[in-house]
């Protein structure tokens, strides 16, 4: 298998994962593809930059971004002051499905919950994204909860 | 209606913190209730307290603390570079369930997000939780998601 190199994200990588962003069917409804970046991903960029607990990643191939994810890191109380890694804005380049590149980017991902010291990974799927749930399953999370969301 | 007050927890919060946290059906399985409190929660507060970006509550009755969530506000790139605010560790006092608390709780949680410019405010309950999954469907939220976890 091919194998991918992953890293933190750098600002000179945000074209790369803007566009991966929009290259999806729920995200190209409601992301700003224009270039330069839209100040609302700069702004956006910066804040993760500046918090500790977040890991903004991308998966290298070929010297191109080809997927991209988000880790934020919790403390909690709950589960006798477990931390937590959440995972949010999970991407593979539409060009590159069917790879393996995803698995390879979740066991990357795992990896770094569990440098932190994280107990529990955790991540929200659309209920719409049933190519989702089948890989999420196969990587052996649980389908456990409801993820319930209010628009401000 | 009886009105609650809400503000960040302090350390003299956590025993009763906790007290709320095994005051649950699942929470009396996973947590430990023992007093004074286990490392492992002062721990978590500890590293709460140092995240900006964390906002473990309580809610205050007649000067006791009867409820408790955390929000975690989440800078992200998807969705245009929106903030969200996450909701985790809800509990409200079993001798004081069904007289509203709760939702003042959520009103208040949901204005901190505001504040803080979250445009959407996410949480996951359990499956088995069907009280939950009413009280946040008449608040307004949607059950758009699947939640899955992965314990390590």
């Amino acid at each position: 298998m091919t194998d991918l190199t992953f890293r933190r994200a750098l600002l000179s990588d945000l074209p790369a994962i803007i566009t991966l962003l929009v290259d999806d069917a729920l995200g190209q409804q409601r992301e700003d593809a224009s270039s330069p970046p839209n100040q609302c991903y700069l702004d956006a960029f910066a804040a993760i930059e500046a918090d500790a607990n977040q890991l903004q990643a991308v998966a290298i191939f070929e010297n191109k971004v080809v997927g991209t994810l988000q880790i934020t890191f919790t403390p909690g109380l709950s589960r006798k002051g477990s931390w937590r890694g959440q995972i949010e804005g999970v991407r593979i380049a539409s060009a590159y499905r069917g790879a393996g590149f995803g698995e390879q980017m979740f066991d990357w991902a795992i990896e770094q919950c569990k440098a932190k010291g994280c107990d529990l990974v955790q991540l929200t799927t659309d209920k719409t994204r049933p190519d989702a749930h089948r890989f999420y399953e196969k990587l052996g999370f649980v389908a456990s909860h409801i993820g319930y969301k209010l628009a401000l």
